[in-house]
């Protein structure tokens, strides 16, 4: 059975949310282990029935959004992050999962999991909704300053996690530019391009920009994490700026609001297909071990799908593909 | 009367359509200096009846989207942007506006006029729809490779061309990173944010997150021309990726039909909200001269939009502040 360490303590809304995701992902043939305050989480799991393939292990310390991750990490050898990422490397999980700090749950990963050998840097691989499917993003922020060796290994990683994870063939990689001519873009984007140009491994496409990120028009966008990460939270900011648009426009009149409870369906289609909550987790690409990030403000359903996505990781053993592909170089 | 050079054999719509725009804006208190091919230019006038304060300067010449900038600049003396340009540096127009290759209208702005004095680099200081007002982006991408002082100036040229130009009331700059704590980011951006915090002269909020931009919390966005050109056609794409996604469910069911014509008023107001059209030109800042790039797409009712921003930048008076600024330093 797939045993999952979930980090408990980190997330916006509580250990109880997440302890609740846990509860609804319960009896999918999953081993689940919360990893926390052991008198907090078992007074919660109280709360509820059917406790069956859900266990305990105490961390008595937590890293917060703010702490600087290094400083913490040493400081806090009990910390929850670190508790949890410990399971994977020793073998008593097979993934970890966390909606808690960013940067505690890299540099745990990156300490206590370790590089794969010849990675350079991680790269947090997101996966979006677009007009034409499931694509991948990544960096999205766990490496904000990378040379052009960083976005080669990035476009390889995401090409192996694509085809193994999201069953791609034969994955279509771009470079996301300022112009699709090959020449466009800084000093490191053009020294990139002619990387990713040469390495007939990769299916590459050439430069993308940045309207053709939603559009979805290759699968895998490759960036630096400064650039991933800002793109990233543009298009969540910017959907909802616009929905929300929409709402107060059509509640402005009467027959706006008639016309609008009518096609009220419409909009309930369009909603779940920008539905973050349904992917759940991003995986940190580059490590000896699965770590899976969930946005901070993840919700109960949101940490279950986080669940169902790193099993479907695991079993899709797209780490083993990684190590064995990068050792091998 | 305020003198506009058009250089109209740019753009992806012909000089046609550019014509018509300069047209659209006559009789508007504007002189408007069509510069291209002389003999399609008045065979393209003829088609029109009242021609007052439109006039033609021929250029032999143009560039073309695809050529290298530096190089067709050398090349190309005679070319169309450049003849314009020249047109401000002589004094015979007060700005120069064109739809066409943006790094050839930056080539001809800092080779013919000149940067301003201490100024290292421009920028292109975009201003675009958000939820609370219009706001100022820059650099849209005249500046792909920046350092600090690149940052701190685009800072500084913004602040005074948002107060001048858009009346903005001791506008807040916001630096775009990748998390709002102090101490976020690149080693580019950390350290700007240094530099930023330190300076009096600036309403300096802090530093801002992708999502914060469609939500319009500061006046001013600063970031590099490859992180800043990113981000806007980003916008644009997903923005109308969603309009698409809206039409396409709307159409999904006849009851959804009803309910879209009911409201669709409301959609009318929306897409009002987000018509880039309106707006026009965006002004490459720190130069000896106002020269406005407009979208390569630009229609007709666009360029009209243009000149009259070309009037009121000029009217504004906002380069004669940036100068007196930057040369008092």
């Amino acid at each position: 059975m797939v045993k999952i360490a979930f980090d408990v303590m980190g997330g916006d809304l509580g250990y109880q949310e997440m302890v609740k995701g846990a509860v609804m992902a319960n009896n999918q043939d999953i081993e689940i282990i919360l990893v926390g305050d052991e008198n907090l989480l078992k007074n919660e799991l109280e709360k509820y029935d059917d406790m069956k393939n859900i266990s305990i292990v105490h961390a008595s310390q937590l890293i917060g959004m703010d702490e600087e991750p290094a400083t913490a990490y040493k400081e806090k050898r009990d910390a929850s992050i670190t508790v949890a990422t410990r399971l994977v490397k020793d073998g008593l999980a097979d993934a970890v999962i966390s909606s808690g700090s960013t940067g505690a749950q890299m540099t745990a990963g990156i300490f206590v999991l370790g590089r794969i050998k010849n990675i350079k840097r991680p790269a947090i691989a997101t996966y979006y909704p677009t007009a034409n499917g499931i694509k991948i993003l990544l960096d999205a922020g766990a490496t904000p300053d990378c040379d052009k060796e960083n976005l080669h290994q990035f476009s390889l990683m995401a090409s192996i996690f694509g085809i193994s994870f999201l069953k791609m063939d034969n994955p279509t990689v771009g470079l996301l530019n300022i112009g699709s001519e090959d020449k466009k873009g800084s000093i490191l984007y053009k020294d990139a391009f002619k990387l990713l140009k040469e390495d007939s491994k990769l299916n590459f496409y050439g430069n993308i920009e940045g309207r053709d990120v939603p559009k979805g028009i290759v699968d895998i966008v490759v960036c630096d994490g400064f650039v991933g990460n800002i793109v990233l939270k543009l298009m969540e900011g910017l959907s909802s700026v616009l929905l929300n648009q929409i709402k107060e426009n059509i509640t402005s009149k009467i027959i706006y609001k008639i016309g609008g409870l009518l096609s009220k369906g419409a909009f309930r289609n369009i909603k779940a297909q920008l539905d973050y909550t349904e992917y759940g987790g991003a995986p940190l690409l580059g490590l000896k071990g699965i770590s899976m990030i969930s946005h901070g403000s993840s919700d109960a359903k949101t940490m279950m799908n986080a669940i169902f996505a790193a099993k479907r990781a695991v079993e899709s053993k797209f780490n083993e593909e990684l190590i064995k592909y990068f050792e091998g170089v």
